[in-house]
């Protein structure tokens, strides 16, 4: 069987991410039409095994903060990683898909056959409750612990020092007392796996003179190249 | 006489670039509603000195780039810096404007008067033509033959090869030989300023445990800070 290959945009920002949770920048629209931006961090790909050609790329939220709901209401949206190190610049143009807990209301609004990269996932027996699970256990102590604030981006009413009575790390799931396992179980429910399908990558070579830039688009399965002008 | 000061965002802005030409990434909207999202280099602020409460931020663009358009149709966007060093965000919700060469179509578009900030600069004569022209000569040798490339974005014909018949580096303006003169004139006349008027700043201290997250909105002339959940 013939198994295709990884594009060569991801082939480039592997490399240039060099296994760091790379920060990227993460697009969003809101009800009023006014475009958001806020830094993510890079936690890894999806991709099927019989799909390598069809990476997803994926990092997590907060199921309460505003950009789900701007996310949901207009899934398409871009990314941009800045790669100082190397001088590269990667623009991904994405269809985004929110995966939060199977008991979250949210999880309706997941479609896990939308396109051929979750399909290819789907049909390869993904469980995205245990990637979700995984996902969250990886994190570091005081990372958990965000995710069982108060609603992200309301009004703190007693100021910084309220902020000091939230807990400020959690353990391994499973583990630590009764009051850690009942801080990790909320933080769990409000954390949300958020996965980007590629349609379009602009990628610029800053490090070269001249400098390089190529656009690679999504046609039906298959990337197409095209050196443009930077 | 009272003069009001610079609002908290901004000297802990200043502060955290460090005088850098710092990136940050700026949203915009297309024409089907998908939001976009690239990397600038902060180049400073502009304020009257009459009104240092209302720093405008500035960056520059290639006046045929694809975000000129997206900008003059929606010119309420998003702006976020994300400063590893100091383990801070600012997103910064404001008002673009684009300045090109007066003698540009699209100069037209530019209101001086948009606002108090830009009112408060005008009052004191600034001379937006004058600021463009110092801002583009102040560029590096290989950032100014930037702006004589073929328009941004297009399909590079020749393939990588093509763009080794490019000026490489520019010098000062009215300097070089008769051959970078010309090529001087056309890169100023592609070079436009991108100024943008901040209405909200979300300021988020990821290096403080807990974490702090603070939002500034102008409402009228004054910024009203409010303490959130990070």
């Amino acid at each position: 069987m013939h198994i295709p290959a990884s594009p060569r945009w991801k082939t480039a920002l592997v490399k240039a991410i060099d296994g760091t949770a790379s920060p990227f920048q993460l697009a969003s629209l809101d009800a009023n039409s006014i475009p958001h931006v806020r830094t993510h961090l890079h936690r890894g790909f999806f991709e099927a095994k019989a799909a390598p050609h069809l990476p997803l790329i994926f990092t997590t939220t907060d199921i309460r903060t505003p950009k789900v709901t701007q996310l949901l209401a207009q899934p398409t949206v871009e990314a941009v990683y800045w790669i100082e190190g190397s001088g590269e610049q990667y623009r991904v143009v994405g269809r985004t898909s929110i995966i939060p807990a199977p008991a979250h209301p949210l999880y309706a609004r997941f479609d896990p056959t939308h396109g051929p990269a979750l399909t290819a996932l789907k049909n390869e027996g993904v469980d995205w409750e245990k990637e979700r699970t995984k996902s969250f256990d990886s994190m570091s102590a005081h990372m958990k612990a965000t995710w069982c604030r108060p609603v992200p981006g309301t009004k703190l009413e007693g100021g910084y020092e309220e902020a000091k009575k939230w807990p400020v790390k959690l353990p391994k799931l499973g583990e630590g007392t009764d009051q850690e396992k009942h801080y990790l179980e909320i933080a769990l429910a409000n954390f949300a796996l958020v996965v980007i399908d590629p349609l379009e990558v602009d990628y610029v070579e800053f490090s070269m003179y001249p400098n390089q830039r190529t656009k690679f688009k999504k046609e039906g399965e298959s990337w197409v190249e095209e050196i443009v002008v930077p």
